[in-house]
């Protein structure tokens, strides 16, 4: 499904920049510097892969207005030269076109408008109020429950699962196996039971959103969970009842958000961080992955608390040693006391 | 799907508890005290919210005995307002109603006895031999594997997953994407490479067990894993082979727990903290979110071992002097010799 | 579905091993020496459980060479009994056999050619251009993207989705709700918003791999993610884009794996371990549950960073004192200085 090839020209052309060289070059797709052929058109993100650029064996580059001349290959000189490949990128490979309609093992709910211009492949349940924008794709087999709402240009992967009243903004991708809307993890005890607090609030996503496999992002209590516009969300991501997340914030697989927690715009989270509940994480705030977030970040610093892996046996007398620092402080008390009286004794 | 509204009367006629106040006053939803609304029944949990008790708009309040003076609003006085709102907010909002039935693009194998009462939605599987309650209710695209045995008043959201011969209770709610049977992370290695052991166990499901969205609990290998009664699962927990997890314990999203481990009644294990395997978990054991458990734990302690974030450059300091710590501990026994000799030589 | 019994001829005839003790002894099953019952084969794996075989109930057991006469019981002697077990627990319970044939209520692209011996259930969706071999068996509700190709005698469970393009060899298992080929998380920050980078490699996975429920494995951005043959991932685990997992490394439930990582041949990762981005890992490194890696391992070695769980009091001392390690380096500096110019004095 791959588009191409492109002459350097009408690369130019749709995502501007600047052409230098022969603009009748044509390229068929992306690669590397180290993993570039010939045919292929290839980007310098970082000054430091220029030995990278002085090998490569692409047939033009992209570099920043900075190395305009660091190449005498054909080249396209943008101001970012990795965003600018992602869109090459993107050209080169355009979301797969489906063919528009509702296939017939598809369930519908009579009561359900599907745009012309829509596709709902085999398998897919539409539950009775649902809106789907035009240009929806429901891969097979995706479940969009009672009263959910879906954009426009919106893409579900095969066996997303979309529960009742969520709503999801325009052009969306939604991996499979993704569970958007379950109930969240409400309980009051009673007695030595638990009984199930009602989960009656949605799961509302903006525009632009991304949401990874078999990642879940539970239903609000009673208000919303909140994913703003342009977030992007890993695989295997779990996201608690009532959190916000902030708009363009990017979160990397295996994170852990506990309920009612907000997270701010432009943040970055590592994998396999994991944020404990009602906190409140400011804009533009990076947090390492495996980082354990147990309060508030209110600075919009970089925040760790990995201790990286060593040989077990270096490990484990660190450990011991950790375990005795009472001991050692008490130890360095006693050290100073005592000098303190040699010293007096002088 | 809401229900109401309710006079308070009808509350404490269905719930018990004392009404101080006009009876005839009616509600329409639930709402903590500060989001409250007109019309909104709201509650105080803890002495601590009794500022946002003065300041709400809700129409009246679940209070605690002690409490019963503390507002002029109509109020519900009752021992845990904490519960009662759970269960009004189940009066308001109960389990959506399904239509009794087998929709017809569902595939149920021949020898399944459906009650009337319950609901097979469009896509589910259902294999031969399997047993379902009464008011059971399958989800769109749910599969049910051979011999596999759902208990009545069961609900499984769509596309869960039950492989063949395991046993759910009454009552159960299983969210999208649980998979419920998968065979144990069993091999043993020869000649390099890992043969596999058949995982001949079952997994054993008790009453009023709920299951969060991608939660996965693997079948036993040869004995089965049992999730006892009242026991609640958030998202995306993995529970390993022959696990047995006591009765009403609830665990946080994102929980491992290997292979082989038993976890007692009652215990409360926050989010993605990580059980070893082969351990043994006291009753009524707390275990902090992140926290890593590797040996087992006797007594019903609140156990952690959770670092909290901290700035990067001030984490990384810290790392540095606790991989220093070997020799700070050998400078202080150095101190302690030569100070020492000092005192010695007065 | 379990075979047998099985005379303990038949299975030195189809195993090997050496029978010492009578031939015509049947067994039903196999046991742990603890939990086995007359009929029941077991085996001693290691020395330490030699009380428990004075005490089992098993009518055989399998016996390493060095413990021949261990027992009086019938019993098979070979290298390794715990491999051998394996094998005999697969010869009891073979794989389900499945019906051949396409389930009319699955959907296939008219230009994929299903073998006579495939098994395609119920709710299946293939795509075109489809690759199956022989014996393939899709459970109820896989989905197989547009050129994907499944080698002989795999064996895809219930609503495993498998995107397009992706490759999986022969004799794997891939469990319900696992993800093979979704998108790598890749994105190009331009403006503050994030460039989608379209991800067009593959998963390409080897022969004799298991694949654990809710699993994800993504797609590369330009070149493969690789899975070698062998490979055994437990459930709930990330694979980035670009990761290649070496021959016979076995990947326990909750891994998260950041891009282009190189896990070497016959590791062993414990549970929840996470491993970051653009590493390589050696040959036979062992890394243990929980334990973060942050950079690469050179040598097959044990590593760890696990801290183990400790009551919550006596851990906040702890860490208190790690906060306070800079102060206490200070303190041994101070005294080292003052201690030097008692010293001098002297």
């Amino acid at each position: 499904m791959a588009q191409g090839p492109f002459r350097l020209a009408e690369i130019v052309g749709r995502l501007g920049g600047e052409l230098v060289g022969d603009p009748t070059v044509e390229v068929r797709g992306v690669a590397t510097l180290r993993s570039a052929q010939p045919g292929d058109l290839s980007f310098l993100a970082q000054s430091k892969y220029r030995t990278d650029l002085a090998a490569t064996r692409a047939s033009a580059v992209i570099l920043p207005q900075g190395e305009r001349d660091a190449t005498s290959l054909p080249r396209i000189v943008c101001r970012d030269p990795y965003a600018y490949f992602a869109h090459v990128s993107q050209l080169f490979h355009p979301p797969r076109p489906m063919t528009p309609g509702v296939h017939p093992a598809a369930v519908v709910a009579p009561d359900v408008k599907i745009p012309a211009s829509a596709s709902i492949e085999a398998g897919c349940v539409v539950e009775p109020g649902v809106t789907l924008g035009e240009r929806v794709v429901l891969g097979a087999g995706c479940f969009v429950g009672e009263g959910a709402a879906i954009g426009a240009d919106s893409r579900l992967h095969p066996r997303a699962v979309v529960y009742g009243a969520c709503v999801i903004g325009e052009r969306a991708i939604v991996h499979s196996g993704a569970v958007i809307g379950a109930d969240g993890f409400g309980f009051a005890p009673e007695g030595g039971r638990w009984i199930k607090i009602a989960q009656t609030g949605r799961v509302v996503i903006g525009d632009d959103v991304e949401v990874g496999a078999n990642t879940s992002i539970d239903r609000g209590a009673i208000d919303d969970t909140v994913i703003e516009d342009g977030v992007k969300l890993d695989n295997q991501i779990q996201i608690g009842h009532n959190c916000r997340i902030g708009a363009h914030t990017a979160i990397a697989g295996c994170v852990g958000i506990a309920g009612s927690t907000t997270i701010g715009r432009h943040c970055m989270i590592g994998g396999a961080a994991m944020i404990g509940g009602h906190l409140s994480i400011a804009d533009r705030t990076i947090i390492a992955g495996s980082t354990v977030v147990t309060r508030s970040l209110g600075r919009a610093d970089t925040n760790t608390s990995v201790i990286p892996a060593t040989e077990v046996r270096e490990w484990r007398r660190t450990v011991a040693l950790m375990r005795g620092l009472a001991r050692m402080s008490e130890r360095i008390r006693e050290l100073e006391r005592r000098l303190a009286g040699a010293e007096r004794e002088r």
